[in-house]
């Protein structure tokens, strides 16, 4: 090597390295970079074909290479990338504040469904109908001004556990899934969340927990009212009308609204995911469809009923979803054999139990 | 110097080259990024509070410092980014697509309004009412795919004229603001349009036009149906239900629904601009709101009612909004003074008349 040549291979090195360096990316980002972007995923037809389309997406010679800025990747949440299991994290936050509720509204004390939550029996609160848990949700999200109700959020979220691993819920999202996140951002895809869920409660952690930002995730939203306060300062109220319901049909139109395009790849686990997916895959040119299959008891949860394992009244996957998934191509995820890892706090791939974790 | 110093000034150099490059911006990126950012921008105390406000925000020792993440900055469109006057642009699109509506559904050929804007008199279309407007409006923008309206509209901005300066709408976009929307992406802004305009309309070609993207449009909003056509393909119609009001209170309301926090920098002219402005400046910590006042007959046009301008239904700014400006500290840019020029087709600033413009 000449001089000239070392000299220019010097100038790459640096350029490269103060690149990225500005860019965001830590030096271990450099290195992640080198490395497998999905080292939680075994080798299988689901990260084959994830893989691939990513390539197809981004290779400016491909015939069907998707322009940086079209790229839009949407996420369901419960399930896909978190625990749903066994009853969704926001609605065990909506019956921890029945007690705050009931305080500033003491007439409810009486009234049920809230006098059942209020009385803490377990067995009458599991009864509690579709219904019921519709009013604590509506009582419990609405009648504060949008900030108070993020700092509540935020409280909740630090002091709550999980029941089955006794941790906050924010540490139950699925690492193979952060890694993908990470694999199509890396990739020039704008990464949203698209949950049934309450928009405002998800937007209190996407960011801190999935680097998606409030205005990338749409979901279930109710009504916000302009006004005035004592103090003549201007604030929005949570009211309680339904604005958007963002399940099954209401997915692609949210995603419309919200996000004003199709998107190149989508990624859910559910019935109330299908018309998201079927949208997504239905479209020209590059596109991918992903849909997870809880079938690993002993690390997560089992259940479906697709492929017979046992029905659930939270996140059902039905087997005539599995069939219009096999036949419209979209790529089944089945966490048994297609992850490595279920969680960042269990040991990483290679390593020895107890020497990762938190 | 000596040689190691050298080396590394060598080095430098070509690192910020190669960065900004790699970046995505040119070497002509790389010239403006050190002139000034705001050329069409006069001297004066908008442009003043504009630069201010921008270096408070991204200094990190800066006691009102807005991380990079919660830089969130809105603009109305009509009359704050591109001209309203003498109609809305979007209006003439819907007068324009009677006639096609009208083969589509013969049965309107004799009703009011659609006889009199397919008779084409336009003193008669003049004397139209809002209610009148409002039905043609719903009737030309509802029917048909999201898909096929975006195409519509991108063939309609292709042929159409604006009647004043002959040139198709897209060019009577504000240079100001133009520069001011870069200006403030290269401070690390995420920069959004909220219009009293239709949130699909406006999604045509904001990308193009002002480099934001649809998901980054806010705007008045049908509701859209998913269903499927003949040949089984899923697809999202646009249906004659108003889902979203983006205008008065609806735009903050549509800023916590679409962006899900309060806006640092708010851009309006008129009105139906005033509880975003006064909601965005109420904030926390480093707060900007700008109100454009029309008072350049010569150059674009004059119109109030504030400061005694004439009134006009398009877009009105009356003494009262003037009067909230003053007291609550909102930066009023006065188009006549703050404004070097006001089309991109214009001579720029310093160049004789003729050089420039196409």
């Amino acid at each position: 090597m000449n001089r000239p040549t070392m000299l220019r291979a010097f100038v790459s090195a640096r350029s490269l390295r103060a690149l990225l360096l500005v860019a965001g990316l830590s030096s271990g980002g450099i290195a992640a970079a080198q490395a497998d972007p999905l080292p939680s995923w075994n080798e299988g037809a689901a990260r084959k074909a994830i893989v691939s389309f990513v390539r197809e997406a981004t290779d400016p010679g491909s015939p069907r290479f998707v322009p940086a800025g079209e790229r839009v990747a949407t996420f369901d949440q419960d399930g896909t990338l978190w625990v749903e299991q066994p009853v969704y994290a926001q609605l065990v936050y909506c019956l921890d504040r029945v007690p705050a509720l009931v305080k500033a509204k003491p007439e409810l004390a009486g009234v049920e469904p809230f006098r059942t939550v209020l009385a803490g029996d377990r067995a009458a609160i599991a009864k509690l109908t579709a219904k019921d848990l519709e009013r604590i949700a509506v009582a419990t999200l609405t009648g504060m001004s949008v900030e108070d109700f993020q700092s509540d959020v935020r409280r909740w979220l630090q002091a709550a556990r999980d029941p089955r691993w006794r941790r906050p819920y924010t540490d139950l999202t699925y690492q193979p899934m952060q890694e993908l996140l990470r694999y199509l951002r890396a990739n020039g895809f704008k990464t949203f969340i698209v949950t049934g869920g309450g928009q405002d409660f998800v937007r209190a952690y996407a960011d801190e927990v999935y680097g998606i930002p409030p205005e990338q995730v749409v979901g279930t939203a109710l009504e916000t009212t302009y006004g005035y306060g004592k103090d003549g300062k201007p604030f929005l109220a949570k009211e309680p009308k339904l604005l958007l319901d963002d399940n099954d049909a209401g997915k692609p139109e949210g995603i419309h609204l919200m996000i004003g395009r199709r998107p190149r790849a989508a990624f859910g686990n559910s019935a109330g995911d299908r018309q998201m997916l079927e949208y997504t895959k239905a479209g020209d040119g590059a596109r991918l469809a992903v849909i997870v299959l809880h079938d690993d008891a002993r690390r997560e949860y089992a259940y479906g009923p697709a492929l017979g394992l046992p029905g659930t009244k939270v996140g059902a996957f039905p087997q005539e979803l599995y069939e219009q998934a096999v036949k419209q191509g979209w790529v089944v995820v089945r966490m048994k054999e297609d992850w490595k890892r279920i969680f960042a706090f269990e040991p990483a791939p290679g390593e020895p139990a107890g020497r990762s974790g938190e």
